[in-house]
């Protein structure tokens, strides 16, 4: 794959991953969206189709990592790091421009969130917020969740039959549903540094009514957590198989 | 694939689409259902099943495209233009003709909404609702929810695999899924001008008590909307893919 | 296939689908349940994983019908018509028997609806009720809700790759979660004679305690409904395919 | 497959299981979780996702069963016993690794569990608690849950193409949540002894505030029940296919 089509699939793929994230959690906390109040099922169901979406779309250009803690895991396990850096580009760029798009989607719901007393803190539309604020433990709730994510997916390649019948990037997208519905409830499991950071800048930069604060100071976790399960989970996946 | 192959898949398909798809709005908003206001996951999921009930059926004979803006992205990324119009007259037929059988499946429903004080608009069964009535947002809603629709699709086809298995509805179907979750917040996700459009002529035409306005004055965005959506798909997947 | 493959198949694969699907009714219905009052979604699912659930078990024995219409259906279909009574025997002692397992692993449950005060009529855990009582409207909803079953289901065997890969019974039961979303609304969706009738039987006769009636006056409805939208789709089949 | 491969991926794959599974009831039950009270539907899925996540990893190393009952179901079928005690040894560690691992990732909230007033019991994180006790009924319906698991599970086996195609895991995983949703309502669904004694072991030993008691009276009938309906469905399944 030539950097130009990596690039090009994981901006596309991660974009339509965000479209589709950040859309499900705006149509569950807006107001005016048909699907407020639709509860954890329709979150985490929502995040799994997304990779399902991204995915597919970007595998026949890049593979569809999405994520950087995929790409890092995947570089642990084989030794190969030098295309990480485009794959890195490509999400954080593909993050943004999704996050974007979502915005756009649900540009009358942000738009009527004008009212002070109505108005609702939008964060939690772009970029994950832990329930109980305790770094340490936040730290160790998306290292855990995302041994969970890339343990199984670097292991999936090794199943006979997905991989020719296509339905490798749909395993996927069932493994993050299971994730969201299992381990999400802590911190809202970012288990990627691009899916939090990049619309996190979004956040920041966007005209918002009464968006609230973009939260800089637990920035760090979803970035750090994902990374180091990511490397972890290729460490595992290179002794045990 | 003869015309009159195309005809006959695109009617039978369309028409279970939109039986089971309108049947879902139906037995979520209506008085005397079983599955009376069960909640969004249940509008999303019914819809996503519609189109692997209508696809699957449809495909040996048309490819099971349902859909004007599937249609209208197929021929702006391959060129071929020649085909188009049997399509959506099959898909505008079957629209119809699906609205009429979920009205008849819910007929008992549908006759006991004769009580004034009790009785509820009907259109929602039929057709697409903004819950901000802002046209230039809802048009790019539609536009960008197509998007997440019809680009994925035509990506779908270069997945190694996925058509040998044919597990490609499947795929598409799950798709649907998400596109509800994420996306039908806003305008209640058209995506499909057959699937507003005829609809919204057989709500006009039935006698349904109390039934409430059709609502023209909004028919154009959800036809607009995706067909643009449709062609931008097909020019994105034209030069990236 | 043998005709005593084909009755044990047909048995032990009805057997499980209505173990799952009156199962699921109770754990919804049924006080001191865990999953009491947890919704249309669960339900729809549910049964579309009790026919997952006995159509993979029964398939290589006898392929999986389950369901007298689906057996019609394919009769019609092909004009053969010799296998179809040890079919529907099958399939009959195999509703009865899963309804006796599901009455078994709910027994406690079932025994506690011992307090007239709180007690609960239990046919529904067994067999379908109408919302709104109306013969003619009842039994139009289960032949369109059957003729969404079968025609698909005899289609689905067109698809290349399904029957290959294996997924052909995943997909019947997501469809079968779809009919539930989408048209169970007014009737509870029989779809199948057995799934009705067996368990009926079974309701008179077991010795639950307040168990109220088990409405022999609308038990044809059930029967005819999908016998008729199995014969219904046949003829559509054979015609357009 | 070498008895060590078999060790790891037992103790990796039902790590995972626990992991997730633990995690989703932590998930709905505990305080300052965002899918607290999401219900029975996220339960069950959350469960089934679980046994994805954990059999397609450990797939390449052993096989994934990942549960005692599914082994000896295996061993009654064929005759084989001789792995048995690897795989035995291997479902028990995993299952308390995968419980100390769902702890960590719910430190924050375990570690709020410390109000006396709004303290919850923890069992229902870690093990199965029946909603009525009856030692005799509770049995009977894990055994009869688990034969709805094991006689499927072997069977599948036999479709020809999900192997090859890989979907196996996938079917197993939706029977699971299957299983959940028609046949958990009266106990929980332990239908793996490793998954309930491993778990319990791990509550007992943890210093959780307020954690309550570890209720070993109950602990042999999610034992025994599973281990029962696994021989039993080896015995049908030998005799009928």
């Amino acid at each position: 794959m030539s950097n130009g089509d990596i690039f090009a699939g994981e901006v596309i793929g991660t974009a339509i991953l965000i479209l589709f994230g950040a859309g499900v959690c705006a149509a569950v906390t807006l107001h005016h969206s048909k699907a407020k109040a639709s509860g954890w099922i329709v979150i985490s169901f929502g995040w799994g189709m997304a990779v399902l979406a991204g995915a597919y779309t970007a595998a026949p250009l890049s593979g569809g990592h999405l994520n950087p803690a995929v790409t890092v895991g995947i570089a642990v396990d084989t030794g190969e790091w030098g295309k990480v850096w485009v794959y890195v580009l490509g999400q954080m760029a593909g993050a943004m421009l999704g996050a974007v798009l979502a915005y756009l989607a649900y540009y009358a719901q942000f738009a009527a969130n004008k009212d002070k007393e109505t108005a609702l803190p939008t964060l939690g539309v772009f970029s994950t917020i832990p329930e109980v604020r305790h770094p340490v433990a936040n730290l160790l709730t998306e290292i855990i969740a995302t041994v969970g994510l890339v343990l199984p997916v670097l292991a999936f390649g090794m199943t006979k039959g997905l991989g020719e019948s296509g339905t490798q990037v749909l395993i996927v997208a069932l493994l993050v549903v299971g994730i969201g519905l299992s381990l999400g409830g802590p911190t809202g499991y970012a288990i990627n540094p691009a899916r939090d950071l990049g619309p996190r800048i979004v956040h920041a930069v966007l005209p918002i009514p009464n968006k609230g604060t973009s939260d800089w100071g637990y920035a760090w976790v979803p970035v750090a957590g994902p990374l180091i399960g990511g490397a972890l989970s290729g460490l595992v996946c290179n002794a045990a198989f």
